[in-house]
């Protein structure tokens, strides 16, 4: 893969290499209007295809979208959902089954996930169950959805009882990454996405996390050569963990950082207060903490993450909930005392690893030293 | 593989090799009971284990396999479902996942389809998406889940338009055959399984359709080596069918002779009024005669087949509907002119091809003649 030194090249293309499920992720600004074609050059036929959007990037982006798939000769219809986590139900994943059968697709024939990550998630899991599987095009439109969730084939909805609990591994077709879309999302869903950009910093990539602290403000800024940068390295970091470990039995399970917290933070507060990087960010400073209060971390490095995130404007509170709620909510069986939880800790900025054997008394403690 | 000649040996197993999905098909009277031990050994720890059956079959067998997990020190809780084929909905599966998460399963922990084909498809596509993929074990309990669904890893649920429109190509970790219990199948469900006999026989295997003329008594009657034979026959049949082409890109799609006719007359019927097996019948002859029409194989081959399904008891009369509604239920987009409908057909008694370009008007003479 090359290195991500030069930005005279706007044009840039990972291959995501696994076996028969092998595609690419294309990045370039500007290349919204460029999808028809690249999927006529991917499919045998341009026939039937089923557009997956919400009711926020659809009135800016699907026009745009479908413009260019017509063109390229696809017979487009569209779905359109409500926007948001709370939204990421069966009800919602029925919904774009239903468009499926109604525009009867048939098994060679796409559909694109044009949005952020709950739009990909969903689309990407109905894709896996309508008729066993066909295929689907990531057309992320957040940064959060540019530089993790649409890369790597995990899809899921979310289950009463937690955050992506139904789901499938998955893989695309087709990533295609416009980073100019980012210029309509909404401040505060810029700063959740860097928080996953954060987390690519903390468990792999220490230069990256002191690059982030240095250009935190033309990132905010969206400076072109500052938001190019930090999707390259992002998708070049997903795309490799994804192919060391397709389905999470070892490496890729670093990728989880703060997610553990971080689900129950937002299963506990009904998806309605937290976006997922939020979330996220919020789980990270716990590990953090944990991982010192374990001794596998020195205790001054969580206060550098916390003033990364605060330079982003991210929350560094952790809300307040009974230990029997965080555990619950973490989906751990309080009957069965012995058993352990997974946690994936630091060790320093820029290497994680998975703790299995984290007691309950220690998540006790930890919880206890955040209210 | 073993020629299946010598009844001497009541155990059989024939090894599904599909890389790191592949499993056992064990065979064995009187096996149910040892269910337990043999999960002990296939799985790291016994730990936790749903059980998923229905109103049916758990009065008859759940105890046993309870008791036969929980003597090698499995954890085991339960979930019964609705019987029958109208209830292989969105609703039921929600109701597996509900259990699956009141159960607190991990990934690695497993879940067992204790039932005909509805039990097994559904508890499949649970296991498929319940954490992105958990273990599931087939245990079934009808001679058409025996000999056919549970093999291969086909999961799916109903969709209002279509049968088996939503679910996954997701392989079981063991398959347990105690052909034993088809002593509390009801005749109707017994015949309904031998439907799926005859067509390995059409499809592939000219002795086993004169074996199962000369035998059907035999099988009606339930005799040891009859059922023997035709489940290790139907069970050799299926693992090569299904190592050869897993996902059904080739040679599998021949396994769904009468299925396209067959799964519409079930979705016209609102699946109250024929058995899958059944339907599979009707739809079989459906596309003999088609063949027939169409200059692939002799008229009189029908007559044949016909001979076979009433000697069996199964239904032969085809139930009449409109060319729209049958072409509608088979999902043909009529708004689509010249687009084709594939067929499997045969060209003799143990040769099946899939015919990629029948037209509408070939399918209108078809359903004309059996009105």
């Amino acid at each position: 893969m090359p290195k991500d030194t030069s930005m005279n090249n706007p044009e840039r293309v990972y291959h995501v290499d696994l076996g028969d499920r092998s595609y690419d992720i294309h990045i370039e600004p500007g290349c919204l209007d460029g999808l028809g074609n690249a999927m006529r050059s991917l499919f045998p036929v341009a026939g039937r295809c089923l557009i997956v959007s919400n009711e926020v990037v659809a009135p800016l982006y699907l026009e745009r979208v479908q413009q260019s798939l017509q063109a390229s000769g696809w017979d487009t219809t569209t779905c359109i959902l409500d926007d948001g986590e709370r939204n990421k139900t069966i009800a919602s994943w029925n919904g774009i089954l239903d468009a499926l059968m109604l525009a009867k697709l048939s098994r060679g024939e796409p559909v694109v996930a044009l949005g952020g990550g709950v739009v990909g998630d969903m689309t990407g899991f109905a894709a896996a169950s309508y008729r066993r599987g066909i295929p689907y095009v990531q057309v992320p439109t957040t940064l959060l959805a540019q530089v993790d969730s649409s890369v790597g084939g995990k899809t899921a909805i979310n289950h009463p009882h937690g955050k992506n609990m139904i789901g499938a591994f998955y893989q695309p077709a087709l990533v295609w990454i416009d980073p100019q879309v980012l210029s309509t999302l909404a401040p505060r869903e810029l700063r959740a996405g860097i928080a996953e950009l954060i987390k690519y910093g903390l468990i792999r990539d220490a230069d990256f996390f002191t690059y982030l602290n240095q250009h935190m403000q033309s990132l905010l800024a969206l400076e072109p050569d500052a938001v190019a940068k930090v999707i390259y390295t992002s998708c070049r970091h997903k795309a490799e963990v994804v192919m060391a470990d397709e389905t999470e039995q070892g490496v890729r399970a670093l990728l989880n950082l703060g997610h553990t917290f971080g689900h129950a933070i937002e299963s506990m507060t009904h998806y309605t207060q937290y976006l997922h990087g939020e979330a996220v960010a919020l789980g990270t400073l716990m590990a953090s903490r944990l991982s010192a209060q374990l001794g596998h971390m020195p205790a001054n490095v969580e206060q550098r993450i916390r003033e990364l995130y605060e330079r982003c404007g991210l929350p560094v509170d952790i809300p307040v909930f009974s230990a029997d709620a965080w555990l619950d909510a973490m989906g751990h069986d309080k009957k069965n005392v012995g058993r352990r939880i997974r946690f994936v800790l630091l060790k320093q900025i820029g290497e994680a690893f998975v703790a299995e054997d984290v007691d309950e008394q220690s998540v006790r403690e930890l919880i206890a030293s955040f209210s």
